[in-house]
């Protein structure tokens, strides 16, 4: 699909009731995310600003897909700049659905992951197996209390510890002191076992904020962080990944409604998959079929595939399927998936009648298996 | 509604087939927002993290009201904290639409505008009428070219100047250079005129750069900045405002999917007034009924009520309806919304057949006679 490198293609599906409708309803998308202007009055020292269509094909009764050609010049190194033409507008309208970007695009905006699967597993030090993760949770509790949790996870050989991304800085266990109590925990239980367990603290907040609370968990001792890139902004996702110091963990908060309607938005593999491998993150947290979100499995196993397959030699991003995994049905999930995959189980573990570090131990069980 | 200060209130319309089946999507969600796991597991020093179902009230066959009173600690001084609890993972969910927030937690953690309705019309020397706006246009042209459609509508009287919102640093033109060619055109018309025309450069670009960019474009003369807060991340909202150097003009731009769900999302006046008022946008452009956006006229006056009415002591927003307005229609937009409006023309001043000087005088032709 890739014309040039002076232009990039987007592909959307559209709504529209005839070929006529469907062409005109192109024309808009190409006006509006470009000139934004009535063609009536564009001079002509702007037509080259113009998107061109380079496809209308009918999917179904009422939907279309279409491919928009855009000129590079209107995004020229802006990778902020490149979402607005992307999404910008359009935003606002009904019934349209980005299903696809050109690879060349995002070559030229990003670097993908600075650490990726491989990057992870040599820190945890696994070869072959799909990783555990769990979540530190819930907020209310003191940041001893906390640690104390994560001593046990780590105890019964966890992989990855990361936040519960709503932790941020409660008074009942502030940012700094609840990192550092929580790595201090995690790194006595490997003293005791030789079993590393890596740990991600949320470092959500404010872009103003961010790189500073980045800074004080890489202090405390934190092997990787957490963030949620739609509530920081999305470029703080590519400026840490930018500083290569850790991992970057990327969790889905506040992004929901960009992939949640069927006919507009993004899909989740374009979003999550493609967008945010791009932007680097090294895993990338997802809402599983199955458990307590509504998507398919189709869809999460193509964002699976899209985090995991070629794409324009960036690293691999981790996918993370999340959101009421249970422990009972691990082995079902791997056979779905494969091992390139990080588990994030966190409920499911907390429920376990013997306690975490035995929920742990079972988790850890089942994965060797596949070592 | 407020209940203490240690709490604070969001009410959703949600999708539920009866009484007992409201009340179990409003304890999912205020476990999904706050400690995110099952109760059976939660520990006692955890309680209260929860938040408390206040009312379970029935709109429509299969549509509820609920309002759900969180605890305040959830949140503690990190409005991106916020942000995560308004709609953090309940984002990935169906048919739950955000449609109040209590004005207390918006007081909490917000400032409201730096200037505000009367700041701009101060810096503007206009007391009672409504004010007139237009948009830089097309990407693709030079910055002369740029500066002489700037200077033409400075000449016709046109009371704000702001970038189009795909005005980045496109090599055909750049930044600075556009900036300042725009800023001295503007000038050199008021210095024929003695009308003052300000200017809002359009600043978007990542979180990390926006700032560098905001002081290039004070420097050069400009007279506020238009941001796009979902691009740059929502706190480069808050942080502008804080800094208080000029009036900050908020566009909606990769916005959308919050506010164009019928059933999910938020509803345009909270999105845009309540939360994009409270985090300090001084002008806040809106899609207005009846142009290319499909809002009605009622989201769109409530939108508008939101921004002017009394919130929390926080100055008032000028609200800018734009998309499609045309200048035939100027008069029936200002009977509907009154004079406390700033009317965002673009298109349809670059159509008129005299040119945009002469459409610009036209447009203050209708507006003066609201002095």
């Amino acid at each position: 699909m890739e014309k040039s490198n002076e232009t990039f293609e987007v592909t959307y599906h559209i709504s529209a009731n005839s070929l006529s409708d469907a062409e005109s309803v192109s024309e808009k998308i190409g006006v509006e995310q470009s000139v934004e202007m009535p063609l009536s009055a564009l001079p002509g020292s702007a037509k080259k600003s113009l998107p061109e269509t380079l496809l209308v094909s009918q999917i179904d009764d009422d939907r279309w897909k279409i491919v928009l050609s855009f000129p590079l010049q209107l995004v020229e190194g802006d990778a902020n700049q490149f979402l607005n033409v992307l999404y910008g507008n359009i935003s606002l309208y009904k019934g349209i659905k980005i299903v696809d970007i050109s690879n060349s695009i995002l070559e030229n905006l990003f670097n993908g992951p600075s650490f990726g699967i491989e990057g992870i597993r040599n820190m945890a030090g696994i070869k072959k197996r799909p990783l555990s993760c769990t979540a530190l949770k819930p907020v209310g509790l003191s940041p001893h209390e906390l640690a104390e949790r994560a001593y046990q996870f780590a105890m019964g050989g966890i992989d990855i510890i990361k936040d519960d991304h709503g932790l941020a800085n409660q008074s009942s266990a502030g940012f700094k002191e609840r990192v550092i109590s929580c790595a201090e925990a995690i790194k006595r239980a490997k003293d005791k076992t030789g079993k590393r367990t890596l740990f991600f603290p949320n470092i959500t907040t404010s872009a103003k904020d961010i790189f500073h609370n980045f800074e004080l968990a890489i202090e405390a001792g934190a092997d990787g962080v957490l963030v949620s890139p739609q509530l920081s902004g999305l470029s703080v996702l590519w400026d840490l990944a930018a500083r290569a110091e850790c991992p970057v963990m990327a969790h889905p908060a506040f992004s929901g409604a960009y992939v949640s309607s069927q006919n507009s938005g993004f899909t989740l593999d374009v979003f999550y998959g493609k967008l945010w491998r791009s932007m680097g993150a090294d895993a990338i947290i997802y809402p599983n079929a199955g458990g307590r979100f509504p998507f398919s499995e189709d869809e999460c196993l193509s964002l699976h595939k899209t985090c995991i397959s070629d794409l324009c030699e960036f690293l691999q991003s981790f996918p993370v399927p999340a959101g009421g995994i249970q422990l009972s049905s691990i082995k079902k999930w791997i056979e779905f998936y494969g091992t390139e995959t990080l588990f994030l189980v966190g409920g499911s573990l907390y429920t376990q009648k013997k306690g975490i570090k035995s929920a742990a131990e079972q988790f850890q069980k089942i994965l060797v298996d596949y070592e």
